[in-house]
């Protein structure tokens, strides 16, 4: 079997290890070892003292090569902050972005390779071959794609950069709109599309709908590969609110409704044909799209193998569909 | 009172640092305030990891700032490895240097600063406003001025970079020559020569006389305009071996024994005016050379201070020769 999942984060990550699970559980695939292409969220990526950040990428190749701070859920296990505090004591900007030591290095790594000429496909590839996921883990493209948002406060109007928003602000600034500046011309990474063409089913985590899943879906050409195949997904919405993080602050710039349903109606029955929604929402009804409730919190690893279980059988049941 | 000190590292450094007590404690020049420019040695810098590394420069910034590793001389205090050790999990080369993560920061701030168009000066100028050294540093040249050292082993015969050499291989492996590469075309840094035609005097520390002041030298212009002040040196050979370091490696290499004697010559009396050596070579003659002995070792505040106050006492002595 093989499966393609478009992953931002934190949520992304902790799906991608239930499935990983889930899969390495189903006896009746034993005989065939199932593969997974993860598609990554580059949206978020930053220059930050000359060093190219992933946050996305990272936190998926952490979370799945053991080396992840479970209880942040990003940023690695046992890190120092020693760079940081010297940054800090020569006055340099920005000081709201906490880069840790050991975060420093792989970041180190990233960036003198794409200095070397490497695209960020080979670079994360080669990053991995430390952290051994056990996934493919691709970007969504080796174009640089950044999200912006345009916002409005006492300073006036003026776009800044989505980690700006997200990390400084803790988006309690209002977003007025996002711009993913460079998604016009990107092209998908090497392998995205024939990953996604190949691929007997795709699912979508409970990522952020508009900066994680949206950015990917933005990359030409990606969305309507995806479109046409079996694709279920996991709310991120849970009884109005987001299980984590803040994807609230960026439904409503989009105006999009907090709930289970609206975000299944926002990424509409032409490219999801399965949705998974927690048991509060079992209520919620999607023309087109096939719903199902269960318990969503990914609260422990065997709760999220079993949502993961779930979004693949759904996928399976829904096979014929696309 | 104005004195310029042609400084390496770690000697060039704890020399500055007996000179700063000397000129605080000699009464007699407290209506006037000493000025010290120090031109240090950037012959020695390296790019790891795409980080701009100013050994020397580090060295005395961090020893006259209080940020030194004082049992080590170079190098931070309450250093940590962190970033090292997860660049050695990546794979990443080279190895052999041991990048500390406060240094780090120092790198990334310079690094950072060098790519958006400052100039090394203004560079160490600003790292200064943190460290506040208490001296006015600058570095020989803004350009990049390198050294690489012939080697030839069981690899055949190459150049190879001063650090690799020095650090890697301790420098054992013999070296054929030295080549300053970028040397010919490169100018003092803005303010070098002024501070040189402007200075009362001019010391040299017991820093390599090969690598490290002789880089300086190296630098077109500079050492005609040493040449014609009062310039008084300290030995940084006593009874025949370097009191710290490998500078007899690098003698060897250009043909100049191992000696007090010998270096000042090397230095030549167009250059040098007086030389203070140990007790242990109070023996050594040197035509066209004004030579004093007394205890030499900077082996305590104390005595440090005294050797520096020598070093300016035999140039204020001198002053009317040049």
């Amino acid at each position: 079997m093989r499966i393609v999942v478009l992953a931002g984060g934190i949520g992304g990550a902790r799906f991608l290890r239930g499935l990983k699970d889930a899969l390495h559980n189903r006896a009746d695939q034993a005989d065939s070892q199932p593969e997974i292409t993860v598609i990554g969220n580059t949206g978020d990526d930053i220059t930050l003292f000359g060093l190219r950040v992933c946050p996305d990428l990272d936190t998926v190749m952490y979370t799945l090569g053991g080396g992840i701070n479970e209880e942040q859920g990003w940023g690695r296990a046992d890190e120092t902050f020693t760079v940081r505090e010297e940054l800090i004591a020569y006055g340099m900007q920005p000081q709201w972005f906490g880069l840790g030591d050991r975060d420093v290095a792989t970041h180190i790594v990233r960036s003198q390779m794409l200095a070397a000429g490497y695209p960020l496909s080979a670079v994360t590839e080669a990053l991995c071959d430390r952290w051994r996921p056990g996934v493919r883990l691709l970007p969504m493209t080796d174009d640089q794609v950044e999200t912006h948002v345009l916002v409005e406060d006492g300073s006036g109007r003026r776009a800044i950069h989505f980690q700006e928003w997200w990390v400084r602000y803790r988006a309690q600034t209002p977003a007025q709109a996002f711009v993913s500046v460079g998604a016009d011309s990107a092209e998908p990474a090497p392998g995205v599309l024939a990953a996604v063409e190949e691929a007997d089913l795709v699912l979508l985590p409970p990522s952020n709908p508009v900066v994680s899943v949206g950015s990917i879906l933005g990359v030409p050409g990606i969305r309507e590969a995806v479109a046409a195949k079996t694709v279920v997904g996991v709310s991120p919405i849970i009884g109005g609110a987001p299980v984590r993080g803040m994807a609230d602050a960026c439904l409503s710039a989009i105006g999009v409704e907090t709930s289970a349903r609206a975000v299944a109606e926002h990424y509409g029955p032409e490219l999801l044909d399965g949705w998974l929604v927690d048991d509060t929402d079992a209520d919620a009804a999607v023309d087109g799209v096939t719903v199902r409730a269960m318990p969503l919190y990914m609260s422990d690893p065997e709760r999220t193998e079993a949502i993961a279980r779930a979004a693949v059988d759904l996928a399976v049941e829904l096979g014929g569909r696309s």
